[in-house]
């Protein structure tokens, strides 16, 4: 497997935890979002993701055919050829809270956030850098308020119960992003303690935006 | 069951399509997105979904604790407690291409395209009509052109082969809404093709926003 991802994707970010918890190896392979326009724009990965986002994942044979986008779909496919180390609860119910708390990242606060909406957001509508700062913290701050709901409910050690989830690969990468931006986070205890929870382990340690290959 | 949704809402529209098809019978009631402000925000209905958003299904008890939200979690729970008429294929890499389909419209253009963003644009930042138009076509534009070419790899009378799937549930309330907005769809004829098969299914006609009970 070849894993094409950018060290500050937190798209890519919940994809290498997910690799990393499972003990699966695939080759990491850096698409720079920023430089020359941005790699992703260009044909040689278009012709893999055609949306032009990070991550995609390629299997042995890299046929375009099976190149996989959308990182939650990557991750559910890991975690099906891949059922050890599972990444879902074991009951139908218990996987939609799970699910639910990571699409509530996925849908409705990252895709606002992500850097070509950013870019949209200061070049094409000409908002300045304190607009967009704010519209960064609005949407991390109305989806943490209610992921910090779900996980009073839910939560233990990490998102949903002591076993780690799917929602925690989805939460970690985007505590990272609110950090990076200077969100305020004390409004979110159960977040920022299951955040720092998972940091104790290894395998998100490791998949970390500084200690990618392609770091700066 | 308990369904609160929106005539309107894609994301409600989603479910709707899934309940059809799977023949589940659920009570429909509705939370209106714009008079008095907005429903969704007010104490009765948080409780149930923190994130103000439609749509969420309750079970039986409707204890708050048990309310779902995000519709992908509510449909992939419902495909996994009535899995006649399954909505995922039997393959994990096949699931993982319909999920990346489904993800593509639920993460890549609804969410920068729903009311509260575009109220946000005009609101908060002052976009004008134009501007937000164009933001509005932009996003399906470039998801709808991504979708086109996955659908030109993998559709078949459908958007992935001649079964109906989670992605079609996705794509057709999308294709709804961008002709609400007016946008080209000419440059689309697969997505224009697999949105009128699947309209011709009594369970996508019946799920459309002009037959609720809610419609105006």
């Amino acid at each position: 497997m070849k894993l094409y991802g950018y060290w500050r994707s937190s798209a890519a970010y919940r994809v290498r935890i997910a690799l990393n918890l499972k003990g699966i190896s695939a080759e990491q392979l850096s698409v720079h979002l920023v430089r020359d326009g941005g790699e992703q724009h260009k044909a040689a990965y278009t012709a893999l993701n055609p949306l032009e986002l990070v991550p995609t994942l390629t299997l042995d044979d890299e046929l375009d055919m099976d190149a996989l986008s959308q990182s939650l779909a990557i991750i559910e496919y890991l975690d099906e050829i891949h059922p050890q180390t599972p990444l879902l609860p074991a009951s139908a119910l218990e996987r939609a809270h799970v699910r639910a708390m990571a699409l509530t990242v996925a849908c409705e606060i990252h895709p606002l956030n992500n850097l070509r909406v950013l870019q949209y957001l200061t070049q094409t509508l000409g908002v300045d850098e304190a607009a967009k700062n704010t519209w960064y913290h609005h949407w991390v701050a109305s989806g943490f308020a209610a992921l910090e709901t779900l996980l009073i409910r839910h939560s233990g050690r990490y998102c949903f119960g002591d076993t780690v989830t799917l929602a925690d690969l989805c939460l970690v990468p985007q505590v990272y992003n609110a950090q990076r931006f200077n969100v305020d986070l004390t409004p979110y205890p159960n977040i920022m303690r299951v955040w720092a929870e998972c940091n104790q382990l290894e395998a998100f340690a490791d998949a970390a935006p500084e200690r990618q290959a392609d770091a700066v």
